[in-house]
């Protein structure tokens, strides 16, 4: 089996984050691993370089590997670039054109950090939950998508939201089967009462339901109700289901209230391919670029590395390593080693270096 | 000048809570206000008499009066009748033909109920954010809005989201305006990252506040950072400004951070009338139909009844009658008076009478 990856740093603290995750590669391909890194460029840097998010030989090198590592992109550097070739452009393209459909964004409270949330301690302390964004759909690529003027000075900007049966499907089997390696529990939240796709939405998720997860519990919420009550007692639920603009609001929603956003991964996955059972897969923090902390070597890799943890676990069925890494990164944090994002009092301060140093020592 | 007001209650706690803004609209009128009331039905309790979840009659009476209240509408009952009839149709239709554009929902954190918040108490202490939500536009209205067969067992869903330049100037200059009788900020949300309406929406707010507004801080966020932003320090927030389908998401959110779902209030405003300058309004709560607790008498009447209080400020112009309204909310909560989504150790419980009396004795 190759082992294949392809590390896309990106933009603003992306290249930091990513150069503290290839110390921790380094370190598993010391102990045998035997991974392959390639890299490249994608966003901001990528259109400095050559005009555009993200070059047709990157897509190409990025349908290859076996696991894309991606920083992050964007910066007020790049503001004012045509909004075709924009930072964001770059994970856009790679997220549509491998159909990365199923976006797994976990929420979850690190006991050494409870207090970090702005929440009060007993609603999060403990909180293990699971945002299961759509990726490929939605008003994200619908078209049209445009912006006309229509004279007297007026314009109109259209976006569409689209989604068919077989999208809503393919999500909803993969929420139903992570439910089942979790609490079992599916909480699916569009918003039918004013939305065509909401409709659909829900009559697709309890139609899947009832084909062959029926040991699955299923609820379903309105979107606006739902971040209610992800504000309100979040550890209702297990698994969230929801389509690509709802999971963008409702997944950040979800990462704040665990007051560590520095410290939250996700994995986008494509269909497992007919003849290997293989899926095309990116892992990334849920961070963005933070342009005003980059450069300083400040920023908290632990979301980053945490990726790479993802990546263990869903390309490369290394479980038990994977394992190792998580319990790596909570034993760094119980010593009381914290990024500046995380610092707080009586605990020990280090930057980037020093907290990739911490965890590769455990 | 005439004070007609349409009271259309809805359905679940919506005429319970309506019945308790009555006896506060006496008590003005006992105090020569002079307010003449009638009362029609909408929603679930309009479909179930007409089948229609408004007539064409109430539109009239809500087109002839100077300010609509409304209590709530929806609830399991209706989940299954058709997508034109269903209860929340009435709403949106009251919303679309009387244009009202200008959504203020308020969120304030009453010192009494500071503990009440899900949020630490030093975050949203003292809070009071003002989200302005455009009511009239964007993905609720825009066609086609449709769901269609597509062949081999697919339906194909799609909602549109449509912003005309006039449609979003409009709202920015109400933000501004609303912004220099507070504290002079206002940060508009969208996702010109991803959405053609997010960047003339973006574009459209910039130069609004170019032409006769500089005054007033501006800022620009991005909806999903936005959403976490509330979470993380709402008190960062004066009036946030955003579209229709954001304004649902992050207002339900603001509200819920402020623990006080139940005494939130809101006012839907339309353009001043060129000859008269009074604007179309509706007056509703923020929280919904509540149907489980429907039928009990225990419902909290705040929200509906500060939302009276909206419409003698905004409406009528009794802004010193206003004040009092809310300044005898205020005290009764300093009582220790509480209806049960409220109650906490040592406080007194009442139900919906008990809690509207309390306030009427101040
Ligand atoms: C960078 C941006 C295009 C992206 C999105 O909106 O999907 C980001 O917010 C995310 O959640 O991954
Ligand atoms: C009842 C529903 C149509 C409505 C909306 O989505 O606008 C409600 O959630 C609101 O926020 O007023």
């Amino acid at each position: 089996m190759t082992k294949t990856l392809l590390l896309l740093p990106g933009d603003g603290i992306g290249p930091e984050v990513m150069a503290a995750t290839r110390t921790v590669i380094d370190w598993f391909n010391g102990h045998g691993a035997g991974f392959a890194c390639d890299e490249a460029l994608v966003g901001g840097s990528a259109y400095d370089a050559h005009g555009v998010a993200i070059t047709d030989e990157t897509m190409q090198k990025a349908v290859a590997a076996d696991a894309i590592l991606f920083g992050a992109v964007g910066g007020p550097k790049w503001d004012d670039v045509g909004y075709d070739v924009r930072p964001e452009a770059g994970l856009l393209r790679l997220r549509k054109e491998l159909e990365l459909f199923a976006n797994l964004r976990p929420a979850i409270v690190y006991p050494a950090l409870a207090d970090a949330s702005s929440l009060k301690r007993e609603l999060v302390e403990g909180l293990d939950i699971l945002i299961l964004r759509e990726l490929t759909g939605g008003v994200y690529f619908g078209e049209p998508k445009t912006i006309t003027d229509i004279g007297n000075g007026q314009k109109r900007a259209i976006d569409t939201q689209v989604y068919d049966t077989y999208e809503i499907e393919r999500i909803s089997r993969v929420a139903f089967e992570l439910a089942r390696t979790r609490r079992n529990k599916v909480t699916s939240m569009e918003k039918r009462n004013v939305m065509k796709s909401g409709v659909l939405w829900r009559e697709v998720v309890t139609e899947t339901h009832k084909h062959g997860y029926e040991d699955v519990e299923l609820e379903h919420m309105l979107a606006d109700a739902g971040g209610m009550q992800l504000v309100r007692a979040p550890k209702q639920f297990d698994v969230i289901v929801t389509d690509n603009l709802f999971g963008d609001m409702l997944s950040d929603v979800a990462a704040m209230l665990t007051g560590s956003l520095g410290m939250l991964p996700s994995a986008s996955l494509g269909a497992p391919d007919a003849l290997t059972g293989k899926r095309r897969a990116l892992y990334e923090p849920v961070h963005g670029s933070a342009p005003d902390i980059a450069g300083q070597g400040n920023a908290n890799p632990i979301a980053m590395i945490a990726s790479f943890g993802m990546a263990l676990r869903y390309s490369f069925e290394m479980i038990a390593e994977a394992d190792r890494l998580d319990a790596a990164i909570a034993a760094a944090l119980d010593k009381g080693v914290r990024t500046p994002d995380l610092m707080s009092e009586g605990m020990t301060k280090v930057d980037t270096d020093g907290m990739t140093a911490a965890i590769v020592a455990e």
